[in-house]
């Protein structure tokens, strides 16, 4: 049985970027009964970048708990856990540091990208600098074989593996084992843009619709979403590419959902129309809140069920950081063992 | 009640500048009663830069154990303790981690020195360049108020507590207690140079005289030691300074032991002696023995006691350790509080 480990960091709350990027995904992978899958909350590398306002991150655990439940994720057949309780995790970053030079770390274009995007330069955390040894950490102490990532992520493996490969050479003995990249099936879900028409969507852009958004909130941002800027009058021929509410429709509708809430049979008639003009932005925005609606309704519902049940999380995520640290604290004798530093055995 | 925190890296047998730099004060110290002192076998630490020789390492932390236990370090009175199996340690330095930038490390005037020294420039393992956050958790965990350290390594105090001034004004609560230096009372005992007159005794010169060697080994080095080359024959002048058999009878000698040893009722008797001419290298050297044999045949005596009972040296670790997890764990729990980052409490 092949292990997955994939996770979040607390830092807000989970958007429709994350559902249709990840958390659908994992569900889908959940329900097909044939992987050991782990999602971790994590706080430790939240912190990394964060350590000022721990406070943010604290509160978040939480809310992705939620997140992660009312999507669907199911905690028996799924292990979440919190990051910062697997202490397991700190301590092979500690031995897996000696294994990676300074210029390889700030070799990696993952980092490099994210320095440059906060700002750092030198002035960079080395707690940051160093998280891709922690996550190679996360991914061995499970001995994950398949990580769901995106392209962008991929320098990350790489890096997780060098280290695995190091590691068994040096102190001889295959302990630790390699993982691959799971990529996403559907390139489209990884590219959900913000209601602004943005790359991405981002909480500090303001652009995303939130999984524990109520409906009138989810209406109101579909409401304001972009779409053809000379799409002045409804008769007025609107364009299709860039149009946020088509990139919406493309990734949630399917012809049933088109037909059930608009008076076309299928999204490429719908796409006609707009096209040569005559349909409103209004109605095609309707369609998408309704579209939108159906994935959002059954998630809300189970959120106001673990609201309500608030204890029950934090049972969930007590017992599934339970068997986590078990499995990573029998990584962590092996590991310990290998290098030598086991003197009570 | 005070607390002290002082160790070494198990790479080598200690010896007799580890004897006057260090150990003989850490028995006085103790010997004082009146404070809390820890003695760490930094493991760890040691493979920061031997990662790839954990068997060197591994061998020694029973070595160094007994060097301890042999110079009169007193278990009783003293925590011995291995820095691996303390693993929360590992944990506050993950955290600490995010308080230190890169450039501030790199800025570390010891670093900087032994990064020349091993020659890493850019291929510096992270473990290696981050010690100076691993030597801050070690210190911190156990609240220690006092290093006994050289001149050298005031840097790495500096460090400690700019992180512990950056982790109470952060986390907003004065859960880390800074540090302070304690020098060497006697500037000379830290000077102790090898055999050959190099500037201090290192495995790697082979100019050691150890704790651990036996008497004709010592014969043998001290006759081997670096004196006045131009004094040729007996009765030519010859030059104290710079003679390390002087050097050495400055440290470990004084008038009692000088007559006892030779014909000259001070040591200041015989350097006149020696620099008019009429002293022989191998009569001052003879003296030098008698005199370091004082020191190591109850040092020699109590070694053998525990070679042969290495089980009580197993335990003594073992209890020690236990000691020191408690105390660092009672910390560490302290650092995930301020930071917020306890969810199950």
């Amino acid at each position: 049985m092949k292990t997955i480990l994939t996770g979040d960091r607390p830092t807000g709350h989970l958007h429709l970027g994350h559902y249709v990027g990840s958390l659908k995904n994992r569900v889908e992978l959940q329900n097909e009964d044939k992987y050991n899958m782990y999602v971790m909350i994590a706080d430790a590398q939240a912190l990394t970048d964060n350590f000022d306002n721990p406070k943010k991150v604290r509160e978040n655990v939480l809310n992705v708990a939620l997140d992660y439940l009312s999507v669907g994720i199911d905690p028996k057949k799924v292990n979440i856990f919190i990051q910062s309780e697997v202490s397991e995790l700190t301590e092979l970053t500690f031995y897996y540091m000696n294994l990676v030079t300074l210029s390889r770390l700030e070799r990696n274009p993952t980092v490099k990208n994210e320095i440059k995007q906060k700002g750092f330069e030198k002035s960079i955390p080395v707690g940051f600098l160093t998280y891709p040894v922690s996550q190679t950490a996360d991914i061995t102490a499970f001995k994950a074989n398949l990580i769901p990532v995106g392209n962008d992520q991929l320098p990350m493996i790489e890096q997780a593996n060098e280290i695995v490969s190091s590691f068994n050479r040096i102190y001889n003995k295959e302990v630790l084992v390699k993982s691959e990249a799971l990529l996403p099936k559907n390139e489209l879900s990884q590219r959900l843009p913000g209601l602004d028409g943005k790359a991405k969507m981002s909480k500090s852009l303001g652009n995303c619709i939130y999984l524990c958004d109520n409906s009138e909130d989810v209406y109101k941002k579909v409401m304001s979403m972009y779409t053809d800027p000379d799409h002045i009058k409804v008769d007025d021929p609107g364009k299709v590419d860039g149009n946020v509410v088509f990139m919406y429709l493309d990734v949630f509708s399917n012809d049933e959902l088109i037909k059930k809430y608009s008076d076309f049979n299928s999204l490429q008639e719908m796409k006609e129309k707009y096209t040569q003009g005559g349909l409103g932005d209004v109605v095609i925005k309707k369609v998408l809140y309704n579209i939108l609606e159906e994935v959002l309704s059954p998630i809300r519902e189970k959120r106001k069920y673990y609201e309500e049940n608030i204890d029950k999380v934090k049972e969930i995520l007590k017992e599934g950081t339970i068997n986590a640290r078990k499995v990573a604290s029998n990584t962590l004798k092996e590991v310990k063992e290998a290098i030598g530093i086991n003197y009570f055995e």
